[in-house]
């Protein structure tokens, strides 16, 4: 039985509970948001005022003792994200949460297994894969016109560096930052991982090396089906927010640029130049994130497989252990060497 | 006494009239329709469907007549655009018109001696100048980034011919295509033209010829502060809609590419290649729609100058009138010599 | 009767009678100079000696009286080609001859009327026909690659203007710089010309506006075949030399890019930039100058037609003569108005 | 004491003999080749005929005996290079060579220890190092332009497989197609290599893979100073000759785009399309092996060092050896696990 609309609470009013909010109320018909909750109280209460939700309350537990809400969208702090989807489950919502669903493989299997347990819908939060870019890339590969693949290279960099607090509590790189690109590699290459192989540096602050941290890294991915490729990651490019893919196949070769805020070329005695790409990941994907709840939404109401699903989030999870590990021991890590893997 | 929202009536329900509804509704948190008019039924009651807007009605005037609205946004066909200017002037409403003000000087006069009577706000619709791209060239020409401009080249061209009906109907080329350019142009270079000349020609289709009406046109403009250019117009780009600018200065020069719906390059054994641009005028200046009305509703609330005058609708309306008499007479002709000019 | 190799003798050792020098003795096996004539006797020798040609002489009838010599390159200022070419004509050499053929139609006449009746070949030197870029653009025409042309527009942009003694005395921007231009606009759209326009003014220095002459100019071209395009030329481009052309057409377009002189982009907090095109025509068009030496050379060897004729290089002095009145009276002016056209 | 010219002897007729006859011949006035020697009589007699070089030989000891004669090119089978390196020396030739200099390290070094005695120049045949593009992105690290370089991607892939026989014989895709990439990554890093990585496969034609051989391969380099980066290789590359490099600083980044034929862009209705790329490395890299071949004649006749030394050679073949080994064990392999390294 299909639902006309959705009916959604929101856990958690931070950065990304706030951009969400806000494409759901401007741009997302099919879905209303009736509270959202959020431990700081004056950013639950500006999100509710911003997007004009009704409730805005502390603990999400009232959320998910709403009966009329059908699905929450889970935005809190990363290692919140498992304990909220096994009460989110229990109270019988959908669920997409943002990535990653957990830093560890105990508590990604204990929300699955409730996601499992409860037969609701889950989303991880892979926008990437709703923006228009890389669906194209997707698509021209899923057609053909590049042939079978052999041989990829993700380049994803950050404008700069967040404060030394976040990154050293983040989960390290490849767990907060590289997972965007570890999906994106299967995402496009269509088979599974076999292998992973990382190295790394504290190349943009010696600080940012605290406790084996890194804040550039170059990692090697090995498929199943015989590709592979190379995943470039930057805490600093100085000139923007710098988001591209290029895949080799037998047939062709495809490549994408970045995102600019203008298609204008400034010509003068001493060079050619433009601006800067868009710079901040919001903007750089706003229609991303829109698409993304949007297709979350249409899923749940027509009951339809979510497109990024519980296991796609998990093997996201695998990758950043397995290369956590090849970086410390720097040699090549199989999936399957992961403890729980 | 500023307003902290501003309350429209939408008068006209057709294609621009439904995509103002549709960005006011979403993207335009300070102002809200309160009623939509068209003598379409149908797509009177589509629009306020579609966008929740209140009241949908036959008859302009009851907008008019309604205390409560602030402003009104003329959508009409373009033949009503005159006398609507004329009914809600006297009815003391601020007014957003879409271009061109009229077909001819005789109505657009009538029309802005209204508006100065009642003392209100008019904004004509050049929606370009609010595009990011363009923005860009108006404020590095302003800046001084090129020096003093010398010289320019607008291209703009539709990606398919409208029907006949309408193309014998809109008042030629240059008043219902060409005017936008012709704006551009005086908006770029921040001088008053003084001379126009036009060729033309039924090139894409000899039935387009009916009535000396050509689809496919270049004009050259000659500025009062020396600076010249020329504006190549086709209602028939085959690989899309193409708006393009260029300017040089004595310091530089700046050029614009078009827009494209993804970033994406292929590379076959037979070329490299990339998919056509944003086909559809619609999409392609979805975020210039946007804030040209809510730069309006600002204007409105804030008591501002509207950035784009009464004033700047005349002197378009008067080009494209030099350019048709350039086009009979095969010689440059003066705005002076245009009668009422 | 098909000769081996070509024997010539060069008329003028300036610049261009230099560089093409080079280009035989380097690159075009098939011909050899056999001597080089030129007023300025160091210049003379220097070309002698740098390219091993074995006389260096001050009178270039010796050369005409040299009867080992099969053809002539006249690279001689410009008016002194038409004498030249009566006098080579007269010695039996077929004549290669650098633009213009002359700057008034009496004397392109009579030089044209000798090479007639000697039956000798000729090649007016318009390189750009040779260059593989606007080649490209040329074969996709006659290819139909863009349908039926219907409009184009050329760039065609010196870096920095010559020295004003030069400026005043080269017969004026349209038969200097923009021969080039016309002779493109025919080459490319396969018609003859009905009609020119011309603005321009002296933007960049007012002391080049001295006798009528200007440093910037637009223009309009009409053919006979209904296409129109726009000619937009200056004297300065401080980002350098600047050549590119556009064609639109009924099933697509075709553009052009300038060349640089590597293919390498910097990304920095302040903008994207790479490095400014080839700024120096002998650069951007070494390869254009040599393809077109080489292909006088078999035309004369294998007895075939040149490339590039002398109704070529006088339509295009026609055009010039007919934009410099259309300038000077601000109206289109048909080639048939010139006197003697 | 400086040489005016220099005299040369060509050992070897094959494609790179002939392609280095002809710059010598054609644009290297300060050098002459008297003799060219090679076992196959045709291409020697073919070559010596294009040429104009006087002495078409069999055996190139002769050259050596040739007291004359100063310096060698040795173009001839990779296997032969280190032994013609030991005689050139012994006759106190200076000493241009292909790479690489062998295709183990015990003659490698056999070959160096006999420049060494002898006294002799010697330059080693990575001619990229004088490409404009590449250099452009030298000088710009050089110069700071990217701040202190962190991480580095460079493509190197051909447009089409070698035979299957050359395949198998030419020493593998490391020493023979990488060892390019390995000298670039060097020449842009400036640091020494500590470490390789390497994965590959025989993705184009399983034929490809007898004897462990692959024709596609992603390289992982790590450097002394903590520079990493990837190297990306194929044997295919179905659009053309891919010839890239990318490398991210601390304060930009710098990157390169392929060379191509003309820069012409066509629209149609079904996309935007450009040609190819140059296919083949003679056309893309001409500019750079007349540079490197002038360069070594300067080097010789001014008595300066050679740009490219045996050691620079050397270090390349390590790198080949390491990361066939790490291929084999895939495994990272330290330079200095290599054998004699």
């Amino acid at each position: 039985m299909a639902l006309d609309t959705l009916k959604l609470g929101l856990i958690g009013a931070g950065r990304m509970g706030s951009l969400h909010a806000e494409h759901v109320t401007q741009r997302i018909p099919r879905a209303t948001i009736l509270a959202v909750a959020d431990v700081n109280e004056a950013a639950t209460r500006e999100c509710a005022n911003t997007c004009g939700i009704p409730r805005a309350i502390g603990d999400y537990h009232e959320i998910l003792a709403t009966s009329e809400i059908d699905a929450v969208l889970i935005c809190s702090a990363t290692d919140t994200h498992a304990q909220a989807i096994v009460d989110a489950a229990a109270a019988h919502k959908h669920i997409f949460v943002e990535k990653p669903i957990a830093q560890n493989l105990i508590d990604t299997d204990r929300a699955l297994a409730a996601v499992e347990a409860a037969g609701v819908k889950l989303q991880v939060g892979f926008h990437r894969r709703f923006d228009p870019t890389y669906l194209r890339v997707h698509h021209a590969i899923r057609h053909g016109d590049i042939g079978t693949p052999h041989m990829f290279h993700i380049v994803s960099r950050d404008p700069h560096p967040p404060h030394l607090e976040y990154l050293l509590a983040c989960g390290g790189l490849f767990l907060d930052m590289t997972i965007h690109d570890f999906d994106m590699s299967r995402f496009l290459i269509g088979s599974e991982v076999e292998e992973v192989y990382a190295v790394g540096g504290a190349l943009i602050d010696p600080a940012h090396g605290q406790d084996g941290h890194v804040d550039t890294a170059l990692l090697m991915v090995k498929f199943q089906n015989g590709v592979f490729g190379s995943i470039d990651n930057s805490r600093q490019a100085v000139y923007g927010y710098d988001q591209r893919v290029a895949v080799l196949g037998s047939r062709g070769a495809i490549e994408t640029e970045n995102h600019f805020p203008n298609e204008t070329t400034i010509s003068t005695a001493e060079n050619i130049h433009r601006d800067l790409p868009l710079n901040f990941f919001m903007h750089r994907y706003t229609e991303a994130y829109t698409t993304e709840i949007a297709t979350f939404v249409d899923a749940v109401c027509d009951d339809k497989p979510t497109p990024v699903t519980g296991a796609d989030g998990r093997i996201a999870v695998v990758m950043g252990l397995a290369a956590q590990r090849s970086l410390a021991e720097n040699r090549p890590v199989k999936l399957s060497e992961v403890p729980g893997a």
